[in-house]
């Protein structure tokens, strides 16, 4: 679809040591064609593209000026690394992006010696670069830690954890904040507006202030008087920036895709820094491509798209995503009830939550990369009698789960967790797998978690939510779209601790919690046509679970089987342990829970994640039959 | 052993609304007798002493000028609440502090409408003095959300992203930083350093300065006038403190206690503030007690003492400390591995990581309270070739959930995590409990999880963990003191995944993870009085399970019982499956799994928490004796 362009410079460089034998007038090109090059892989595979297109001649800088892979550079997110992986030795397989067996779509250490640090969730750079530098520190090894940090992931509170012990590492750190004033969402915060102020105050930075600010190069008994003078203004005066205030030097603004800027000012930091540094670099998403650039969301992640036209490939979507129902369903339900907030953590689209904000502005809440604050925040909404639910994807509300332990949980406050993302999630990979809410939340006392079977069913759970006041509420699906069924005109209030038979048998029982049940159904349709009765239950509850439904499957079945996706620890093991509990194993149960394999498993398309997970309708139907051959000596007799 | 002291004016001032009768001039007398009040109470209870003593006067001051309980005050941590808990109605239960069945030593809903939000684990108090600012802004209600921090909390991250997000509330956010230059330990850190720079630079605020501050007293065209002076200062010279730069209107330094000041400054605030107000209050932890003031931790947290002489009254200790055995085995291992580093967050002493740094402060890293970027910060490390140990409670250690996940099992880094106060802790009561480790540890793939029966076990598992660098590796062990065993004079390795037969028998089956073992072996000797031949075993390992050992003990005994300090979806969630995997249920097995109950403990005796949680011998008996009259039917039998 887009013809690889001509990109002769680039071509001579493999890795950074290439990279550095160039010019320093040859950059310009190279940022040019490396730019090219990028638009062109990722119009062939979609991906993240509009972060990796503003920090061309950032990467291309960082590896010309510092010894890469030597000096540790971390990519935060690492959905802007795509350049950096193409000159990283990566550019003969950057086609295979997010593709399964492909490159990764964020950095990873066992793709290379330059990506030293994995990355996906935001905000950790900071933290893993210190620890680089430290180490480093402690061996007497040379190498710097250097992050490069979005001013979206900045908002996040381990940023500033981080950013608040950088002292310790002294020139050895060197902070990159990337400001195009944006993450994926606009930003939001106090932060992000101090961001914009100072932009707009200062004006590029020139290299005399910095050599002045750098001041280990004055002579030294200048350096001694300047270096007096500049403590004792900031302890006066208390006028630097909040990251100076934070034991940072903060050298900016500079203009990201100026090489001529950058280059000097990184050789500066590099050699004359005495602390660690805080390099303020602006930089614009999307930047070097028109479609992206145009674009409200910068083409933040994109489907294959021609480059010529900047046209994404989309395909027609059968069924409304599930983020969607889910927003759509809430605004409804706040129409009616003045009570009911949405909180998001930077995700609102991703969260359906912007279908929510969209009719109800004031009871919209986009707290930044914050998910610590959204979840007590929630919590404090619901001691003083609001109904909010907190959409967070499973992973990101991992973030969360002291607070959700600790003030939403053992307060009992009614706060609704609408969890994205549950389950496997096809290209994103391990980092972005929802596997282990259900083990996370249904240990907790207190909490109710279900999981939707369909996008009806989320509809139900939405409205189930908004009704259950008596304490905190969590409900699970996954990424993409639904399976197609028909909306309810009206949601239905679920009982708690109830599941429904969705098919009726003798023989086999298929205990289902969430879309798996599409398999389990299909799995119940090849174990009849072996003469094998089958009931499938939707227990749509993980906790509380419905016994007096699994009892009696476990005492009128040969063969229970659990579905699941999540890893151990969650449905599977519940129900294990109510059978345990209630002496159902004493007298013999063939009993089987079908979960999440003990690994994390790499991006890859969803169906063959889930083969991969042995959570496919042939998968299902072969563990009974496996079950079934177990005789009761323990031993599986002969296939049938 | 106290004689409680003369109080007449707080005799009658049994509410704030009782204190809001009194002159101003009165405040004094009524500061000192609660602060007499409540060293006479503490003497009698042990607590939290240094901390409350601290906020004397800003208790009275806070609920004198507030309108609370409509105003939302939230405690930060809530340990300093003693004397706003004499104030608000529970003055009579006082005296039952941390003991079963009375008062909490932190906040709590429960208690009184003057506690509207629960907490102990730091820095939650902006985000949920948000939600209720917030929320009666949307309801168009009366009353501000008020949080007390401390200068240690505001190193969290989840205080920054809170304060990121204040700008929403308006001027019904109240945030008061309580500066005693102390958390539990001397502060770390550059906001520490910024702080101390602050309130060193600039004199106690004068009315005057504030009244100017707070401009919508002045008259209109002159407000407006200093409103656009203000915001082009702002602007231009980016000048303000940190608080400002992240929307705060700054307050201060002030005398926190000084009642003549402290009084005028909040009701200025109350009155006359824009939008969100950081009020910053200097206050000395321990102030007015000599012995408290005199002690290195202020009396942070203290055993019943002797008013007149300070003296405290501790028991002599049969065993060390858990974590002091951890602190001096590991200070010992790094005397020949310079690979070693310990990591505390804020707890060094708690930790035992005290003794670590004592012998190598290099490698000693105390980060504040900053978990997340504990645990990244210790992947770094890893990532480059270092030996790090994260020390964290159980608790605490939920903060850095995603951290676990993200940054360390995905990347399969060697982080060790040890980990304290994991099981029941007795008077801290359900939010210190660390109930849920094992859960969300075991969960997740390539970690080993570890429980030590006692301190040697506890030796053994730290020198396992310094020789485990294919992965990551956590061992968890409780609160107090060992049970008494020598110490190993050479540690031993451990090998992974394997467990050990403590006692042989041949028709129960007990598996221990764990300190519960020695009830175990208890229950064992009971069992066999009564004729039961008992095995019980310490599996060392929750994951990976020795399943070799498991399966012989399922397949040779009547009973198997598994044994754990931990919540469902643990231990024995694992065991379980094993056996169901391997069809070990199929035939028959009466296996039962021992556990925390679903439910938040309250505070009482460790052994009370233990008989309630069903985890004390007398419990593991009878659950084998029913187990065994659980007939094949499925019904249990007469008792025999």
């Amino acid at each position: 679809m887009s013809p690889n362009p001509a990109t002769p410079l680039l071509d001579t460089v493999d890795t950074p040591h290439d990279l550095r034998k160039l010019a320093p007038a040859q950059l310009r090109q190279l940022a040019d064609e490396l730019r090219a090059e990028m638009i062109a892989a990722v119009g062939q595979t979609g991906g993240h593209l509009g972060s990796g297109l503003g920090v061309v001649e950032l990467t291309v800088a960082l590896h010309y000026v510092f010894n890469t892979p030597d000096d540790r550079l971390v990519w935060d997110v690492g959905h802007q690394a795509y350049p950096h992986k193409i000159i990283t030795g990566r550019r003969d397989r950057i086609r295979t992006l997010r593709q399964g067996g492909g490159l990764s779509g964020f950095t990873k250490r066992s793709e290379s010696e330059y990506d030293p640090f994995g990355t996906a969730h935001s905000s950790t750079s900071i933290s893993a670069a210190l620890g680089f530098a430290i180490a480093n520190k402690l061996a007497g090894t040379p190498g710097k830690g250097i992050a490069v940090i979005g001013d979206g992931a900045m908002s996040a509170g381990m940023a500033y954890e981080a950013m608040n012990n950088a002292e310790a590492a002294g020139n050895r750190l060197i902070v990159i904040l990337n400001d195009n004033d944006m993450s994926i969402a606009p930003p939001v915060g106090g932060l992000s507006a101090y961001l914009a102020r100072l932009v707009s105050s200062r004006p590029f930075l020139e290299l005399r202030e910095l050599a002045r600010r750098l001041s280990r190069k004055l002579p030294e008994p200048l350096h001694r008087a300047a270096k007096k003078t500049d403590e004792f203004a900031r302890g006066m005066a208390m006028g630097g920036t909040l990251f100076e205030e934070l034991g940072f030097y903060y050298v900016g603004p500079i203009d990201g895709h100026n090489l001529d800027q950058l280059i000097p000012v990184l050789e500066n930091v590099r050699d004359a820094a005495e602390g660690p540094c805080l390099i303020h670099v602006v930089t614009q998403k999307g930047k070097g491509y028109v479609p992206a650039e145009q674009a409200a969301d910068k083409y933040h992640g994109v489907q294959k798209f021609d480059v010529v036209t900047g046209q994404q490939v989309k395909a027609a979507a059968t069924a409304p995503a599930y983020q969607n129902v889910f927003g759509e369903t809430l605004a409804k339900l706040a129409d009616t009830d003045p009570t009911i907030c949405a909180i998001t953590a930077a995700m609102p689209s991703g969260t359906g939550v912007d279908k929510f904000a969209k009719a109800h502005p004031d009871r919209s809440f986009d707290v930044g990369i914050a998910e610590q604050h959204a979840v007590t925040f929630a919590a404090g909404l619901a001691a003083q009698g609001m109904r909010p639910f907190c959409a967070i994807y499973s992973t990101f509300l991992q973030r969360a789960f002291d607070q959700v332990v600790h003030d939403v949980a053992i307060q009992n406050l009614p706060v609704r967790f609408a969890i994205d993302r549950a389950g496997l999630v096809g290209a994103d990979g391990a980092t972005h797998a929802g596997s282990f809410d259900i083990t996370y939340l249904a240990t907790l006392p207190n909490l109710v978690v279900m999981a939707a079977a369909d996008e009806a069913e989320l509809v139900h759970m939405t409205y189930t939510a908004a009704c259950h006041d008596s304490g905190p509420i969590a409900f699970r699906y996954p990424r993409g779209n639904g399976v197609g069924v028909p909306l309810p005109e009206v949601p239905q209030q679920l009982e708690i601790g109830k599941g429904r038979i969705v098919r009726e048998g003798t023989k086999v029982a298929l205990l289902s919690l969430g879309t798996r049940l599409a398999e389990a159904l299909k799995a119940a349709d090849a174990l009849e046509a072996k003469g094998l009765s089958t009931t499938v239950a939707d227990l749509r509850f993980a906790k509380p679970l419905d016994t007096d439904l699994i009892r009696r499957l476990m005492t009128t079945h040969d063969v229970v089987v659990t579905v699941e996706e999540g890893s151990i620890g969650g449905l599977g093991a519940h129900v294990l342990t109510m059978a345990s509990d209630e002496g159902l194993t004493d007298a013999g149960l063939k009993i089987r829970t079908l979960r999440l394999p003990d690994v994390f498993q790499d991006h890859d398309s969803p169906d063959k994640q889930y083969d991969a997970a042995g959570l496919n309708a042939p998968q299902i139907v072969e563990c009974v039959l496996k079950a079934l051959r177990h005789n009761s000596a323990g031993v599986e007799e002969a296939r049938a």
